[in-house]
């Protein structure tokens, strides 16, 4: 957490949830699916949303769990906890859906494999 | 917009429209019910969601239509229209749910009565 | 200002006042000087520097002037002053340097023409 | 680093460098010297700089090494380098001066002892 993200009440403020949750999903992209955030497809964001159970402040750490809700033939919907650290409980529950665009004409495109493969090997696992 | 809401793909972060609705719905409460941001009462966000219908860029110029769904006892959900100056259509469409807490116990209190009032006047006049 | 521009102790934070810079430098140059922000040069900020003289709070409205310091082959030094709305004493003064760099190669470049001839025109008149 | 750190440049854009500053500096303060975000001293940023060495892009790993230059009577001057992970050469170079504060005056007080002490201890050592 950053000092900054620390709102005039003293907590986190609700945006900032999303960018954890942002970034979370683009840095397992990138580390376990070899996704290049500058290559020829691109995970845009079609929706998101976010509940949140209880209040978090820096400098509170944080960390993301990430799941799955579905897999789709251009689009992945992620589910996403927020936990502070020593915590089972989450602080926030939130939703993700990518749709996987062609940087150049910018219309809809399968999943990459590489993504679809690490989704299916890593984050659907419990479901089989 | 701010040059460094654009995100490496040249769009407004999804995460920018969480700040701007964020910041639409307390200004609203500031400037037409006399919401205090220091006092006694505090507005939390429990919950939030958007769906992205076009991206946008800095610097295009936004405006937020405010709008509430339900009016509860210690709670009010907002109705978020992100739209481009321009432009009818709305690039996104959100949803905003705050808990009037007391700033002291943090237990939920009724919603302001300035507050319940300026939205009964102001927002719901269409359903009437 | 925004809701989240607030830090815990009720204030702007300071790294806002440097988006807000950036932000004024970049919106001068795309409206007064035609600069692209997707073209063939792009100014990268090499330097910065604020002084914080009072604070402020959302939802204080801020205007920020621009000027410039100096005028170099590849590089221009604006000098931004922050002001409240109604207020002629700067909260906050800063300086930003921008060096021109090929998007391709990202080696300087002079200062395109469009923005040399604006800055002339517009921000260095006091000086003649 | 978070994805919304990446400008449209592709870079980590020049703000957040700042963000890191102050959220190394004010996470050093709480670990090192017990200060209270909450309690009755505050430190305000009155003056910062940054020089911006090389680019640096979302999602490498970055640190921030601390040192101060000036331990006043009210007031530090810390400095600041930050680097990229194996590398020696700071992407970039800053400072950062806080004056301390009643919270509730808001007039300048002494450093608190405890940082004045975790300064000469820590960040001090290497002068004398």
């Amino acid at each position: 957490m950053r000092w900054n993200d620390n709102d005039q009440y003293g907590h986190v403020n609700n945006t900032v949830y999303y960018q954890a949750m942002d970034t979370a999903v683009n840095t397992w992209m990138i580390r376990e699916a070899g996704l290049d955030p500058a290559g020829a497809v691109r995970g845009y964001c079609v929706a998101s949303s976010c509940d949140f159970r209880s209040p978090v402040s820096y400098p509170d750490d944080l960390e993301v769990g990430i799941g799955v809700g579905r897999l789709g033939t251009t689009s992945v919907t992620w589910e996403l906890q927020i936990l502070r650290a020593d915590d089972e409980k989450p602080v926030a529950e939130g939703r993700f859906t990518h749709v996987f665009v062609d940087a150049t004409t910018q219309r809809p495109v399968p999943v990459p494999a590489s993504v679809r493969t690490a989704v299916e090997q890593h984050l659907l696992e419990k479901v089989t």
